[in-house]
């Protein structure tokens, strides 16, 4: 089962409102959606590029691993999203791969989509998450 | 003048081989071109999902950028690169914004397109490629 394309690009930020002329006037993305994400401690703002998404994530408080993101590493690119049809076949498929999940089972993510993450570690480095639209949406 | 789409996600590996089993069999993802850049000293493999690329960069010598940030940061996400129409017009652009280029002239990149980055350190610690085709590809 292939993914249907990249659904989204996470970016660790400070703050949204010192990165949104990059990507709003420079760039030229449109933002779309926005919303806090309160199981992730951050407020998500979500621009489009054909498509797909870039979305902004900026820390709601020093708890979120988003801030953590960003105290080790620098503000950048968190994550990659690859849209999927069927997310809980995909999880089974990594695991049967050997790959660690971060979530064994889909929770709620942005956009009232499903989601789940893969462990880096066996990524090579890349915090992957499969996301599957839900509702029709 | 907006971007078209992330037309590919360059992601810093230290082994192609190593890398391509899980982007293949596991994420489920076509290879669809692969070429050695070597202005750029790395061997790219491009794997399709949707209408962008997942770019595997393996250095071919130690002196490769990408070998460089592997040896700082570890394997991952390395750029992300917006198919934009008119890259000396982008470029422009973003230099009036203040923002500081890598690349003050577009350069040869994979697939024969025109690319150029952006310097992370004014793009919230994103290193950002604007990406031009050309010969109507």
């Amino acid at each position: 089962m292939r993914p249907e394309k990249i659904d989204h690009l996470g970016i660790a930020v400070t703050s949204v409102e010192k990165a949104l002329p990059f990507y709003q006037s420079t760039l030229g993305l449109q933002v779309v959606h926005e919303e806090v994400i309160s199981d992730q401690q951050v407020r998500a703002v979500f621009l489009q590029v054909g498509g797909s998404t870039i979305e902004l994530l900026e820390p709601t408080s020093a708890d979120s691993p988003i801030a953590k993101f960003i105290e080790k590493r620098g503000e950048g690119i968190h994550h990659v999203a690859y849209a999927v049809a069927d997310i809980r076949a995909k999880l089974r498929e990594a695991k049967e791969a050997g790959i660690r999940l971060i979530d064994e089972e889909p929770r709620p993510g942005g956009h009232g989509k499903l989601i789940a993450f893969l462990h880096p570690k066996d990524t090579g480095g890349v915090l992957t998450e499969y996301c599957q639209r839900v509702h029709g949406e």
